[in-house]
């Protein structure tokens, strides 16, 4: 991760997308890509904050962003005395935990875990950007690899020669779903992505991921589910959540709540990949984040609707757990009402959850 | 129907539109509309096959734009002997019938009519065109009323205050809800319109109508519709169909399926306007239209989705009787699984059914 093109090797393999560099950080603007590669140079804090709410990045990309905002706070002030620097970067975690309302509580710790690990390196005399970065790049290591084992769990209920449903963007455990297809010769397995409008994530982003990684892929507009689901076979649902509340509820890109309804009524299990959330033990505290309404009133920058007609745009919606056959982790499987096992189980910490 | 601005009134009130002139058919291109208002003129009537292939027009509107293609067939061929006129006539009632698949039976009734209306002015010695073109604009208005009596019994399921969810574009049925729901004292309804991927008919079409008749009206994303339901009051599901089988399966834009089964689920009615078609006594002669599956990888002309990855695009879903509340027709409303009953009740003839 320290030479420009490992990062983008790095890049290309999980279409991640974001990193701290002397006094800046870049983000990959998914709101363009694949149709073009551009990044955005942030040279403060507020601006990553500002990029995180203009929805430059999505899914897990927000949350490394995040972190490499804490490392470009820490540059910011690295000439100020330790305690002002200390005031800056709580400042700064704040801030930037609170750039999108869904997302608060868990961007919160990982803001929190770059905070403390910040404190370290100031006490020990050590380069505070770096120890954060180090922190940043250690985390995501340990994620991947946590992924990848998610990913095995998920590719066990997929058979060979099926299909698979998805929704909006999985980030990292699409590219890893699709490699473990390939190591266990189920390299035909095909995959349906909605295209998940008003942003099209799945039709620019998870589509492009599978064609990278060689699979066979088809998008769909967001009203061919059930008919897909009708008239082609498709073994498995699945997609990647915003936050799974510990009661089984799941939060995730608007349209999920509806395929999970279609795939119960055609019998086909829905599965969510990430680990329950314990900054969420039920669904009564997760705010979910209505955006400008005037978004879905236009497609790929063109206007669709005539003036004076509104738009409405929920950016999130909730499924509940009777309509979740189960919870795939790096630990196993788990049924939506005994997520509790999962953190009897394991180790893990909070930034290693965020898939 | 006479005078050009009388057709436009007409246009503009219901939205529909195609009609014959002098050795020309214009068609109002509902592929830029509202954005823009273009007629598109057929010279011929292979043109006028060309605009339904191209959907120019959807909808109701083919079913004027056929006839009114018969028109010009007649126009055509006005100065050969009547039996070539009658071959030329039976040629063209055949070749505009089949210019899109899903439609073909319905079609044929059409230009059935508009044939034996040709034979009968043929021997009359009338002015064939002309002949043609009343008996469109009789069968046009008695349609328009059946369509009025008809959105009475859909209004009278729908509350003061409540909320309606429409789906595609229902041609004039949208227009005479909305007139109704004004004449009822119901104008306060708030109207949700899906927005219909890959064409837009709901953002485009259906929004505009519901917004010139002075109504509420919400466009949503495709995704959105289960959660609508979910956290606004809905109090139903209506749309109108391109075909009603007499087993009360019901044919329409793809998405009306997912919407019925998301319906279902939150106990919110789902009730199809128009009439059922003997030409489909059940669903097992119905064939879904694929259309070119390149066309669901763009919105709005603008590239989504990256080189290699597949589109899929059937026009149509198909809806079960199980998830039909009822069928809305002039005569009053059926259950899905009576609808033998509305033909006992009335003297409909085929041309009128067509909303």
């Amino acid at each position: 991760m320290e030479r420009a093109d490992e990062k983008l090797a790095f890049m290309l393999q999980y279409n991640n997308i974001a990193w701290y560099e002397e006094g800046a950080v870049k983000i990959l603007d998914r709101r363009i890509y694949p149709s073009q590669v551009r990044f955005v140079t942030c040279k403060t804090y507020p601006e990553v904050i500002a990029a995180l709410r203009d929805m430059v990045t999505q899914s897990a990309g927000p949350y490394t962003a995040a972190a490499a905002g804490m490392a470009l706070a820490a540059y910011e002030c690295r000439n100020e005395p330790a305690e002002n620097q200390i005031a800056f970067l709580e400042k700064a975690s704040n801030d930037i935990a609170n750039a999108r309302p869904t997302t608060a509580r868990r961007m919160a710790l990982i803001t929190g875990g770059c905070l403390e690990t910040a404190k370290k390196a100031l006490s020990a005399g050590q380069n505070v950007p770096a120890a954060i970065t180090e922190y940043l790049i250690a985390a995501n290591n340990k994620r991947y690899n946590k992924v990848y084992q998610m990913a095995k769990h998920l590719v066990s209920l997929i058979p060979s020669g099926g299909a698979v449903m998805t929704q909006c963007f999985g980030e990292t455990i699409v590219g890893q779903m699709c490699r473990v297809l390939k190591e266990q010769g189920k390299g035909d397995v095909r995959i349906f992505c909605p295209e998940t409008r008003p942003y099209f994530q799945g039709a620019r982003l998870t589509a492009t991921v599978c064609r990278d990684m060689g699979m066979d892929v088809t998008v769909i507009t967001d009203n061919m589910p059930a008919f897909v689901m009708k008239k082609e076979r498709v073994d498995l649902f699945t997609s990647a959540a915003d936050a799974i509340c510990m009661d089984g509820h799941v939060v995730n890109k608007v349209g999920t709540y509806q395929i999970a309804i279609a795939a119960k009524y055609h019998g086909i299990p829905y599965y969510v990949t990430g680990a329950p959330d314990r900054v969420h033990p039920g669904i009564e505290n997760v705010e979910i984040e209505m955006r400008d309404p005037e978004f879905t009133l236009q497609a790929m920058g063109v206007r669709t609707a005539a003036e004076g007609v509104k738009g409405y745009y929920p950016a999130f919606d909730i499924t509940p757990p009777s309509l979740v056959s189960g919870v795939v982790t790096d630990a196993g499987i788990y049924a939506a009402d005994q997520l509790d096992r999962y953190y009897q189980e394991t180790d893990t910490l909070p930034f290693e959850l965020i898939i």
